[in-house]
């Protein structure tokens, strides 16, 4: 147990600062998205850190980067376990500065002036940070795509011939920026993220800390639409086989049935809409929607599903087209392990703060971490709840509790093992 | 009169074919966007067999090109007034081969055979041929540009300044196909234009020929709805500002006007839709819409559109967003001159063929031409009335049918004058 509070690894706030620029959009946001030319800058300004700070950088296959700082050879006659801290880098087009970066610097900092405080003291884990490939889902879906992989549950020649909507693979983004990788990595024990909420939860709670003891599950659709070109004007209106018409009715009526929900139970939403060819004077042929059902009640999203499945043939009837679903994708909902939740409150109480217990609905890379070892998010709070916006925004007083409350968390986890967790 | 029935020009159907050849989709259409590279190649194309026909090839400020076919330096002491026949050949993005290029192909054409019969015989015209600039508003807005411009109906720097969804001008484009020209050409003292009817009428009546008697009117609407970013995922429902959920309101609903409406009495369309960021998990904080809104009574299009003004503030109230009218452009109603149109009667009749008296719904460049001098369009069997698709069809028969009526029209207007339509 720690004799006193842990601090803020010196000099955080700045060094976050300094990396919020790579990809400044000029608003306080920044455009980050995977495998771009900002992101490939940040990568390699990661790198530089991790080295200057004495972690072994490691790249692997899908462009996952790694900072192995071993603490011991062994313990006890064993090999030592790893626990690993991280989140992402790569952002949304529009994004910003916090999401995914915030929990990235604080592992690398933390882990650093964790190495220092432990010298000489026996250690029962090693330590890892990570930056996670592909989490936003904004260029390469499915989100989470890096610790996915990671973690088995997709293949890594699966992750790397997804295509952007330019067709570009993922393998050969990563080329382009000189991130694809050949080192393994080692396995996590127990996985730390800390993140800003996303959410405004803590923010009218008034707390400034929150373990995110529940995840929502997500279920995600791609649906195309299938109508012919004609021109707007001359064709008869009950001729026309309108794509774009589909996708509006399926727009508006996914949206009614979030709205039919009880407040905070159900999440839908339709974030983008591809239409063909989008000629001002010809009736689209093509409309491709992105589609998402969110709750962390399966039978929830079980409901909606069904519901949204018989809103889809309504809508192609009444645009006189065809539909085809190009891809699915379901999250199921969750809970991370409670023994890695009670750690945390405990070390939030060192601090002298009672945390809020949270449910995650965004996606984050603990999920998929949360299936093959114990894992939490420690959040922080995120001002109007706002994420993928340029207007995010967490006081940097809670920035750095919460980077404190990350490297007291890995102390435990380091000196008493990750089967703490 | 000409005592004899006119023939369509020989190898006619050949050269449209291989004209089709000429930004082929492989698909039985073309797309020669205005100012793309496919479509500066048929600009070439149609230039070189101008000149080999002997018109002398002039090219305006905004890209229209002009094949000027002098007959008679002076009749009765006057200078010789300017017949025009053409049409366009630029295209939609998945365009079919006949929407224009029929028209200027056979403009051509039939000019040349033209010019043959009257050897020696007096004329009170001279001919041209044209094809204008960006009939098809694809790229740029709007439809019908160097028509316009021609007319006088549009300033040229205010169509060279129109920008593509890239950026780039039309000034821009025409300099980097070579086709931003510095001639002056002559005004029309009559237009005809020989079309596709990209419609049903001809077809399901078993008539081969028609003479458009009226234009519809169009009212074109961009809306922009202004919303917020935000995730997809923790967001609550109640504070999402969803731009793509407005402009989803709209389509359902401007759609539900003209459903509502009489069959053939209004026409409504949203074509073409920008959605930004376009990400498939953040709520889209920009919808664009670019909407029609057409009939040829004026009031069904005034109450049209004041119903699409009611109904703008309900979506956008709905989706909590602003909205903003970003541009508009009217067309009025109208009729082609009935000389004219009595004229292409008279001459249907010489082929033994009786024409159908149409309305068009599609602008064509006749319209911004009939505000200025006599005008017409003659048209031939659309089937299935598809335009703006890769299967516009039209019978080879019918294709030469027309093409010789063309030449007969030509004929009356160069041998009696103008003043005759």
């Amino acid at each position: 147990m720690p004799s006193s509070a842990i601090l803020c690894p010196p000099g955080f706030l700045d060094r976050l600062e300094a990396f919020s620029q790579l990809g400044s959009t000029g608003d306080g946001g920044v455009d980050r998205v995977e495998a771009s030319m900002a992101n490939g800058e940040a990568r390699r300004a990661l790198a530089r850190r991790m080295d200057e700070l004495g972690y072994q950088v490691r790249i692997d296959p899908v462009g996952n980067m790694f900072g192995l700082m071993p603490l011991a050879e062994q313990f006890a006659g064993q090999e030592l376990p790893w626990v690993f801290a991280g989140s992402h880098i790569d952002s949304q087009p529009k994004g910003g500065r916090l999401d995914g970066a915030y929990g990235v610097i604080a592992a690398v900092e933390a882990g650093a002036a964790l190495k220092e405080r432990l010298r000489g003291r026996p250690v029962a884990a090693n330590l890892a940070v990570v930056a996670w490939t592909g989490e936003e889902g904004a260029r390469f879906q499915p989100s989470v795509l890096g610790s996915s992989v990671h973690a088995g549950l997709l293949p890594a020649e699966t992750a790397l011939a997804r295509k952007d909507g330019n067709g570009v693979s993922l393998a050969q983004a990563l080329d382009a920026i000189g991130f694809r990788g050949t080192d393994h990595a080692p396995k996590p024990a127990a996985y730390v993220e800390l993140h800003v909420e996303c959410a405004d939860a803590l923010e009218k709670s008034g707390r400034r800390l929150g373990v995110f003891d529940r995840w929502w599950g997500a279920h995600k659709i791609e649906l195309m639409f299938i109508g012919a070109t004609a021109h707007t004007g001359p064709t008869p209106m009950a001729e026309r086989k309108d794509a774009l018409l589909a996708a509006a009715e399926v727009i508006t009526g996914l949206r009614r049935l979030a709205d039919a929900a009880p407040p905070g139970t159900l999440h839908t939403s339709v974030g983008r809409l591809e239409v063909l060819p989008n000629s001002p004077n010809v009736v689209p042929d093509r409309a491709k929607l992105f589609m998402e059902i969110r709750s962390v009640d399966p039978d929830v999203m079980a409901d909606a599903h069904a519901r949204l499945m018989g809103l889809i043939p309504h809508a192609a009837a009444i645009a006189r087209v065809a539909h085809r679903i190009v891809r699915e994708e379901i999250r199921p909902p969750g809970a991370f392990a409670p023994s890695l939740r009670s750690l945390a409150r405990e070390q939030a109480a060192a601090l002298d703060v009672e945390p809020l217990g949270l449910d995650t609905i965004a996606a984050h890379d603990a999920v998929p971490m949360a299936i093959v070892c114990p894992a939490v998010v420690l959040a922080v709070p995120s001002r109007d709840g706002l994420c993928h916006s340029p207007r995010e925004w967490t006081e940097p007083a809670d920035l750095e509790l919460g980077a404190a409350w990350l490297g007291a968390v890995l102390e435990r986890l380091v000196t008493e093992g990750p089967q703490h967790g």
